[in-house]
């Protein structure tokens, strides 16, 4: 399906997805590309409300279950509304986070059965994966401690709030994919035009 | 799990479902029963906050997968924090609606896919599916005119406004299921102190 080429960020918490993407989507359009910048959960109306469900500290015993079933819920939303109309019109679309994020929290951080998570996401993105997706590799320490220099609570939202354990298990996730095709590593702990760089060398070969 | 009891209700908008689960909760408490009584989608404080994303008619182009997700991130919630525990205390537990509303509603009315659907489910509610499900049966249009007649918007939420046919192929749905021993067909049209006797009827030989 599609003729435009479907990027994703991946990584765990203040990994610098998101200033990554803009340096992306800033290059591409330099190259004459028509972008779509969007992100996950969030990229929709509805999405914005899922969102802010999931992030809500005050929610913090939400069944792992329930959770997952959100992230989908506003997946399916985004794929149909976003994603998929982009991606027929021959655009390039950059999502911040994608169904590869609930493998690795959901079914490697939460412990949720992998063949399912899976299935659900296969279901609501149409087996749509990613072209190529860059998961960008910090240590844990200094991941946290950038995302809750970000975060509007001190801290951290409902994720940011997890064990380090938690988040060692999501990033070993993420280190077990990169070995397939599909996936590109950088490491997030260079500098940001450094990191970019990479990246760009990375798409080079890709797309162009 | 759990020595309780465990009475869902199920039937298309306007069946009744609500008032009889009222007048059987203040019989079986007057015959010594503790019960709680509780509904779907919304049975939880993050569940309120999911009821009305699903039922704002201003998703009125929620993807269908993006539904199901969210009744079932309801349904994860709620029988984890509500119905689970109950159950468990040795309670009767009575819901307006519970896992059958997605076969009917989401498999049999939207076209979804049924395995995907009933396994979502069976995963949700660790397989505790209810001991007893009454089906209010009324005509179509019977049905709709109680819901709009009740409902706070004089067009009907977002469910209401389907067409007739989905009605039809959700309520044929429900007429299928009641073939199984779990279920008990009775019959909405009657008044309610007669639908009321006929449910006492059966509960009496299957509680008591």
């Amino acid at each position: 399906m599609g003729e435009g080429f479907f990027i994703t960020f991946e990584g765990i918490e203040g990994s610098g997805k998101s200033t990554q993407i803009k340096l992306l989507g800033d290059y591409l359009k330099k190259e004459g590309k028509e972008v779509v910048i969007t992100r996950e959960p969030g990229g929709t109306e509805l999405g914005k409300k899922i969102r802010q469900l999931l992030l809500d500290p005050a929610h913090e015993d939400m069944d792992y279950r329930t959770e997952i079933l959100l992230y989908t819920a506003d997946r399916a939303q985004h794929f149909k509304d976003v994603i998929k109309p982009a991606l027929k019109a021959g655009k390039v679309v950059i999502s911040d986070r994608f169904a590869d994020s609930n493998l690795a929290y959901q079914a490697a951080g939460r412990g949720l059965d992998y063949e399912l998570v899976y299935k659900i996401n296969d279901w609501v993105i149409d087996s749509r994966w990613p072209d190529l997706t860059f998961v960008l590799d910090v240590a844990i320490a200094e991941g946290l401690k950038r995302a809750r220099a970000s975060s509007f609570d001190l801290n951290g939202d409902r994720l940011e709030r997890e064990a380090d354990s938690f988040h060692q298990r999501v990033r070993k996730a993420y280190l077990e994919m990169v070995k397939r095709d599909r996936f590109a590593l950088v490491d997030g702990n260079l500098a940001e035009e450094e990191v970019h760089q990479e990246v760009k060398n990375i798409i080079t070969r890709r797309l162009f």
